[in-house]
């Protein structure tokens, strides 16, 4: 068993990845990455916006990318993610928590791609072109058009990600889809009942086709609500190496630091469309994050340790995971 | 029972009012409605096209309004079709097939009917926001976000057209809408198995309500297939007033007259959003249309004496229900 020394010294030369971040972006935002030691971060640039609106949050983003270049890198390849590592900063991966950045055409995926958005949600909580998410009062499965939208997502390399879609939306994409999607900050219904949580056939169908799974950090869906602790987090981690395996799963904490709650932007999130009916009620609750703050990542793996986690698992977990399923779906 | 003279002289006194057309829009179709005595046509300006792509076919028939002032007139209100009439003008009533054109802002529901868009269909062929059209892999039924279009629509005195909607999303429909939906251009399933066609189930749920079924004309989806004559258009009439009585019935005729076929309109009406997937095997297969040239819908009178339709029963269904239908939909 690694001691507390070991863990941190472990998690200083592992390469860590985080699949969603929804964080208020900018200098704070970065300087609490560095100082958390996190290699790559999954940054959402689209949620609600249409193809005008992702394209002015991508454009902010490439001028971050000059303005805060001591502390932050865009990512354009698998290289880039050990170049990250050995320069000592952090480096960006774009991502849509929907597809409502392509409005109706194809096209734009590619257009997306070559910004160097690599991972998409296929739908928000809502009904979209392909499918529906969580909170929809009825499930279309994956549309005629999603499967469209999937096809060209496998040529062009980029990352399916399913964590908001609906049950028979994600049941029907692991089954169609040609590459393997992920849940890129997900919890398990398993452990708490939650629409947004997933269950276990749908983790364990992902896991068969290939797809990586990663835990979310979002309290009240978890087993003790918003008493879980960094532990409890731990817990989740091993719940879903028992579902798929410890090479398929990985850390999407869903940080929304710097956020206010409530706020402007999480209300946004809330409505559909942004602007429309109220979705659900987490806008306005109390919400604790186990992980804790970015800058604080490292006790991650002093937990990991503390539940006698091997050094293997460790940095599987924290990245390699990743790394390799971005291999996987980005270069191929 | 009417003689054709009488029959004929019945018509040209009557308003007649055809609730979907999709012509070659021009001089040469504005001229054919007017030597049809047809009073009012309901065209089709929106179909895939997005918001942008909708508001410039609408300048166009605002352009054309002041070019062919002579035989065409725009429709604001119901008084409008009175006068149309009275000047032996054609009225023109513009509808979407698609809700494509507001995009996900249901504020722009409010500028096309300030534009004159008295008639929208929730959804063409496939899924969109609102629900599902009748070739989607799966029926999404009517979505959150589709309630609050129909909503809207109510508010703002837009009719809400159904007959491209899948199963699911019509029978929803029908049963959340305040103000009742309608078929602007359909079948009978009865009379001929059809995906495209309506259910006895559906048109009796729209009758219940309130809603309004208008007859297409479209030989291939009908009992005698390309076979089918004017009679059995009349005949299709008939089945319809069977189920919901001689108060909520009316023409639709789907005219798509000047269009070649194939042509480059019809594939991109049958391609999702215009040039995705192919739907269906229609666009290149040999339709006849058994009402005829739109230059000729006077014979529609004569065949409806010939099957001794009484003159009521003759005005309301070639116009005077659209007309009550359109004053309860926009008015109240």
């Amino acid at each position: 068993m690694l001691s507390e020394d070991e863990a941190r010294q472990l998690y200083r030369e592992s390469i860590h990845i985080d699949s969603l971040n929804i964080s208020n972006w900018g200098p704070e935002i970065f300087q609490a990455w560095r100082k958390g030691g996190i290699t790559v971060v999954s940054c959402t640039c689209g949620l609600w916006e249409d193809f005008k609106g992702t394209i002015a949050n991508i454009v902010q983003w490439k001028k971050w990318y000059e303005e805060y270049s001591d502390l932050i890198m865009e990512i354009t390849s698998i290289e880039d993610i050990y170049t990250a590592k050995k320069l000592n900063k952090t480096g960006v991966i774009l991502n849509f928590q929907n597809t409502s950045g392509i409005e109706d055409q194809l096209d734009y995926l590619r257009v997306f791609r070559d910004l160097n958005v690599r991972q998409m949600q296929l739908t928000y909580n809502t009904q979209n072109y392909s499918g529906a998410g969580y909170t929809e009062l009825r499930d279309s499965g994956l549309t005629g058009f999603g499967r469209e939208v999937v096809d060209h997502m496998a040529v062009l390399g980029i990352v399916c990600d399913l964590s908001h879609v609906g049950h028979q939306t994600t049941m029907d994409t692991i089954e169609y889809a040609r590459k393997p999607p992920c849940f890129s900050h997900v919890l398990p219904s398993g452990m708490k009942e939650s629409g947004r949580n997933k269950t276990d056939e749908e983790i364990r169908a992902l896991g068969a086709k290939g797809g990586m799974v990663a835990a979310s950090n979002f309290g009240p869906h978890m087993k003790k609500g918003n008493d879980s602790t960094i532990d409890d987090y731990v817990e989740v981690l091993e719940y879903f190496i028992d579902l798929v395996g410890e090479d398929l799963v990985g850390i999407g904490s869903d940080a929304s630091e710097g956020h206010a709650r409530p706020s402007p932007f999480l209300e946004w999130c809330n409505k559909d469309k942004g602007y429309a009916r109220k979705m659900t009620e987490w806008g306005s609750a109390p919400v604790v994050k186990p992980l804790g703050k970015l800058a604080d990542r490292e006790e991650l793996a002093v937990a990991m340790a503390r539940r006698g986690w091997t050094a293997e698992r460790m940095r599987k977990v924290l990245g390699l995971n990743w790394l390799n399923y971005y291999q996987r779906i980005w270069e191929n």
